[in-house]
């Protein structure tokens, strides 16, 4: 066996729940560190690491653990302490790495010309069998602590500097998620405001985050930034600069068409994406920047077209679903558990990575196995006065079973069925089937042509949630889309969609039933209405009938809205899914389908990511053909526009 | 609602299993962190507390979180961040504590003269109902930090200071659990080494403790000392003391007869036993200094008569049971599962805490689940491939079910029926009728008058356990005990019981079976032989046959056996229990019973515990005639030696 790079080894997903302790905890508001309200489950904090080698000549070792760690090596039954290396004669050595720590994730690190902790150490915990431990791209180097995940750093100096308000004003190119260094002559720690807008730095009573920087390295803490507002002093008395801090994840996706305002689109929503991408996905940069299902969800369709990086992807679902039992939905919402049962099926289809699917396998069982548990005499799914049934901001009638959930549950059935293990599938198949019928029977109101929110409480009314769903997952005849196109989504009757969140199940039912036009005017007049209002990241929402200036407002509080969100991001899902109609497909001979739209852009020079291959795409209106080359062996073949 | 002492809060059972891990992974051996080898579970990192105030006037109070924690507090749904006064109107205030922690427990501390964390604060995971927040006497000082057990100190100075091999040997009066300060002239942290004995000190090479003292502090880690060797220096050049550092749990138990002998034995197992008892019990400590089911077991017996301290023995039968969902057993043992139950049952017997009993009661059930499971088609427990089934260092046939596994399983089936939820009690009720049933039929030999360790093997193979064991927790009747008695217990040809942990059960049989005279030979010569070789704390193990300089060594290694062993303390147990005769009993009129053994001393001055309470106890055989007085309103009445 040949000798790999050495990295750090945990027990699989214990690096992962650490680190969401970390980031789910990380949020500060005003000066109160608001750690995420819901179940947050730990890691173990007991393994042992093992490993038999036949060895033709002696050699020795050292191995390094997680710092604060109580540990030891047994080497053929005799013990030796970390940092020091350890003889080993020729012949079979059996080595065991016993490590215990309370409050970080038990790691361990081994140096060896011929021993190392490359592939071939299993870990276990004493409560189930030795399993392959894990390791990742990021943890490679003895001297790191895995308490750190590494980041790159980029520092930025300011574009601007304004005397105002009897302050200094220092504003950036762009937002940031960077250490703010500030120094200012004769102050050790001056107050800094660091505001998403120019309008809440400078509003010291109502601005997000506030602090002193640290008198010794003069750096505020990692937080989002855009805009810093230092009262009392002039700006030449400060040097101010922004060390913004980011995971390696490649954006690995360009796009460029004759529409300029389209390829700024795509470019500001990348930058957002990027942002809000760190050791997993995050909803936004200033806030929540918390793990939340929803959004990670919705955050996989645009990752596969701009990093195409699969392990963030596995990284957030895996913290996100927590230890077992599971009593509790993940962000204590109903559907956001259904979300990740769905999520896992989205993102097995765009990487197929069969031992990750395996080793999530008995959790999805057991989330659904939960949700099963919670099904009323019709089948339907029902919340507990614990969980919160969400689905959207939006007026539902919330009397008995919601029919949107049911939707998404019947989803997560076939995800099952699907993907679940050997005896599950049948079970599902039916369980799907029988839920389809059963929502058809009680939710479905012909004359008004639209699925109703309750069939319990006898007001037949219609939102277009459940509606959108049924065209998103699939659920119904192609002939019952249609009529749901007319009945529902064109009908202005039916009250309009008002977050992005659910903005983006609706864009895409639209791109499904090929309304393409509609959905690229939208694409142009929302996010292009952002980018006129000059957005240089995207919102999490926006009100295209509102001044600026009271663009900020969200959930009561006049700067409560973020600026730099995920969720609006999903242009890049839509352009690259349904104009340049890229799509993964295992069946296909290359892996992939491409079908782009017609009639859309003159010109089209793209790339784009296919997991570890790129696709490179040029179209040419004028010359009424097209050229195609892709990375990795791949070769992109695109119809002319006719 | 009148206002208590403020405290300390967080959910049940978290800081039992925070420091559970800190004890579990404290272990040292020559240099190498031996973290606990079992399944070790940690507690919740993200708790809230609430409580709702009708509040007269208006007030103010101030919230400490536990360090490095996150968290804020909600105040009628305003946020305020910890550290500072908060100000409440008069009215109704509804108050949520939130905090998270990765690396320790989630802990709050409110001051005000109104709120304050006293009594009527709920505490909520997320993931099951508020419960009543857990606090305890320890912590009740807001700069506490709950990660430090607050522990007395008691300074001592060597006994003696001896230049030997080319260094300087210190020797204290008795063992300790000590800070070691050394200082030396002209060294900054030199080489120490701590024994037990005087040889293991000496031994550089076997010393199972070593360590260079703080450059800062001139003090070495806490850890077992009796003697001090620094190798290279007179000793003169040094000056050593011994910070004993211990936590809070006073001995409440005296006993003086006429027999000196027996007084100092019951004081040296009383100084044993209160080296034992740190946060939890210990089984010994220099080593283990780990939590195990089986001695703490033992413990439990010791502990009711010498400080009567209930919560020692809940903060260790907490942190045993770890949490759900369980799969693997306590300390990875069968049996510990099955003294962990036997243990509950004879914990709530001594104490009647019907809240800790209600509290636990889950727990108890999912490991008897787990139990139940691993039942043969006779209804025997087998082990699994990864299940220790221990019950004593002997020469079992091991040949299918054991057993002596079987006899505790029908006494915790008894223990389940008694105590377990009601809707248990018939089901265990039956399932003990039947086991024991299964036992007579499989295990008992009528020509050996004996239970078989195996009845599938066809070897007939006796040894004590079983017998004992039938014996102990009264599974089978009067006259099959005598039986026993005649064809086990003194019979020379079954092999005796070579290890302390089992004799503690050989010596329970006895005294129950009236075998007192037998018993207090062997109290005299066992325990008394450690003392005619100068013991000043009692051991692990003891072998009358060898002189002191062999004594030392078990496990293969030469200073392996522990000097000071908790369960070489059941003296104790045995003088106070069967002796002097005092027992508990909620059904008696005063809560106990009180049934000295006849003919054994002339004159016996004691004090023991009874719960809160103290029973002092005064026999004198001249007078023919004895007195009584009891404190906390109890009242001793003991009849006259006839």
């Amino acid at each position: 066996m040949e000798k790999q790079q050495a990295r750090w080894l945990w027990y699989p997903g214990d690096l992962e729940k650490y680190h969401a302790l970390k980031q789910n905890f990380s949020r500060v508001e005003r000066g109160c560190p608001w750690p995420a309200f819901w179940k947050s489950d730990g890691f173990r904090q007991r393994v042992a690491f093992r490993r038999t080698y036949q060895l033709n000549r002696e050699t020795s070792f050292t191995v390094s653990g997680t710092p604060g760690a109580a540990g030891y090596a047994d080497v053929n039954g005799r013990k030796y302490p970390f940092g020091q290396p350890i003889p080993c004669e020729a012949g079979e050595v059996k080595i065991a790495l016993h490590i215990g720590c309370i409050g970080c994730v038990p790691a361990v690190y081994v140096q060896g010309d011929v021993i190392c902790s490359d592939e071939g150490w299993t870990v276990e915990d004493y409560c189930v069998l030795a399993v392959p431990a894990a390791c990742n791209r990021y943890f490679t180097a003895p001297e790191q602590n895995v308490a750190e995940w590494p980041r790159l750093e980029t520092v930025y100096a300011p574009v601007s500097a304004e005397a105002v308000n009897g302050g200094a004003l220092f504003a950036f190119e762009t937002e940031l998620t960077a250490e703010l260094e500030v120094k200012v002559s004769g102050k050790e720690a001056p107050l800094v405001y660091l505001g998403e807008s120019r309008a809440e730095a400078l509003d010291t009573k109502n601005c997000y985050f506030f602090c002193h920087p640290d008198p010794e390295t003069g750096r505020c803490p990692r937080q989002a930034v855009r805009y810093a507002f230092i009262p009392g002093i002039q700006p030449e008395e400060a040097a101010v600069r922004a060390f913004h801090q980011y995971v390696d994840i490649p954006v690995r996706a360009s796009f460029h068409c004759d529409d300029e305002e389209l390829n700024r689109i795509f470019a500001v929503a990348a930058h957002t994406f990027s942002l809000c991408c760190d050791v997993f996905f995050l909803d936004g940069v200033k806030r929540d920047k918390w793990i939340w299902s929803g959004d990670a969800y919705q955050s996989l369709f645009v990752n596969r077209y701009l990093t195409g990086d699969k392990e963030i992807e596995q990284r957030t679902l895996t913290a996100l679903r927590g230890n077992d039992p599971v009593t509790t939905h993940i962000n204590t919402i109903l559907d956001y558990s259904i979300l990740w049962i769905l999520a896992m099926g989205e993102h097995y289809e765009t990487y197929r990575d069969d031992a990750y699917l395996r080793r999530m396998r008995p959790q999805m069982a057991s989330l659904m196995d939960l949700l099963m548990s919670q099904r009323d005499e019709h089948g339907f799914l029902l919340g507990r006065p614990q969980d919160w049934v969400f689905i959207d901001w939006a007026d539902f009638d919330r009397d008995g079973p919601l029919c949107a959930e049911q939707m998404l549950f019947a989803a997560a059935c076939g995800v099952m069925a699907k993907y679940g293990a050997a005896e599950e599938k049948a079970f599902y198949e039916k369980e799907r089937a029988a839920l389809l019928s059963a929502i058809d029977q009680y939710f479905w109101d012909r004359e008004k042509a639209a699925y109703v929110d309750s069939f319990t409480s006898g007001k037949r009314h219609v939102t277009r949630h459940a509606n959108i769903l049924a065209i998103v997952f699939d659920l119904i005849s192609e002939e019952r889309k249609r009529e749901i196109a007319r009945s529902v989504l064109f009908n202005p009757a039916v009250p309009a969609i008002t977050t992005p969140y659910f903005r983006f199940f609706e864009l895409d039912a639209l791109c499904r039933l090929g309304y393409l036009k509609e959905v690229l005017a939208e694409i142009k007049s929302y996010w292009g209405g952002m980018l006129k209002l000059g957005a240089v990241t995207f919102w999490e929402e926006y009100d295209p009938a509102l001044p600026l200036e009271q663009q900020y407002a969200m959930y009561g509080d006049p700067f409560g809205k973020s600026l730099c969100h995920a969720w609006a991001a999903s242009p890049i899902y839509l352009l690259a899914r349904y104009f340049v109609g890229l799509k993964a497909d295992a069946s296909a001979p290359e892996g992939y389908v491409l079908e782009p739209a017609k009639g859309f852009f003159h010109q089209l020079e793209c790339v784009l990511p296919l997991k570890e291959k790129t696709v490179t795409i040029h179209q040419s209106f004028q010359e009424n053909q097209s050229g195609g080359n892709a990375g990795g062996g791949l070769t992109a073949s695109i119809p002319g526009k006719p």
